[in-house]
């Protein structure tokens, strides 16, 4: 084994904070997740980042919008190969902030974030991460 | 338009629980979400229905098994075409209870749930549905 790889508690290789931004670079979908009612709900979003940063679209009064803004959410980003077992995971956890300014939202689409959902989606959501985890399966070995 | 398509409020069009769940079955990898240390947290599985249950394999002392144990928890499933920019998404939520009795157990290894990361994860984690929900997305019309 080469024991330059950072191996977590579970088996997986544990990955650094600039390898998962630059892996949620290469996906165009992940998934916020936040608490909707006191329960625990998760929303499939297309997303970009802006430094560090996800940024979403949302429309104004979706219940997204309405659950996720100044709350800690978590968000999610991942890519898994069937037939190969093998893939990566990456965590934000950040306080989700409603973008506010005309200046901001006018570089923000800059990014050119293009919801596959119809439906209006004016405004912006900014997840600033507290803590970027990442994980990514090594090799398959089947477990007992 | 289609009259008989179920649109929901986003534009997307909501997915019976029956659609829903043979959906789940054409995807090895779900995420379940639960609360870690009063944070929202993910983490990717790979999974098998039982009837209308998801089970995971989970080793004893995980975080996974301390957090989720007896928690009511999401999980989610989802595929997405970037080509297409389509896809679906399927959440349940329910109380995540740990499976015991030797009997459960040896029934549930007919269920050949293979995780694909390294580590022992001898123990069953079943989550019970109470809600099923499940959205598609039809057709691509960008959002201004």
């Amino acid at each position: 084994m080469n024991t330059s790889i950072d191996l977590g508690s579970t088996g997986l290789e544990v990955l650094g904070r600039d390898e998962c931004l630059a892996l949620m670079k290469t996906v165009p979908v992940g998934r916020i997740v936040f608490t909707e009612g006191a329960l625990p709900a998760i929303q499939p979003v297309n997303f970009a980042l802006d430094g560090d940063s996800v940024v979403i679209r949302i429309g104004i009064g979706s219940k997204l919008a309405l659950a996720a803004k100044s709350a800690v959410v978590a968000f999610e980003c991942d890519e898994f190969d069937e037939q190969g077992m093998t893939g990566w995971s990456v965590v934000l956890i950040g306080r989700a902030e409603a973008v506010g300014g005309e200046n901001e939202k006018r570089r923000l689409a800059d990014l050119r974030i293009t919801p596959w959902a119809l439906g209006s989606r004016a405004h912006y959501l900014r997840i600033v991460p507290e803590i970027v985890r990442g994980r990514r399966i090594l090799t398959h070995v089947p477990a007992v």
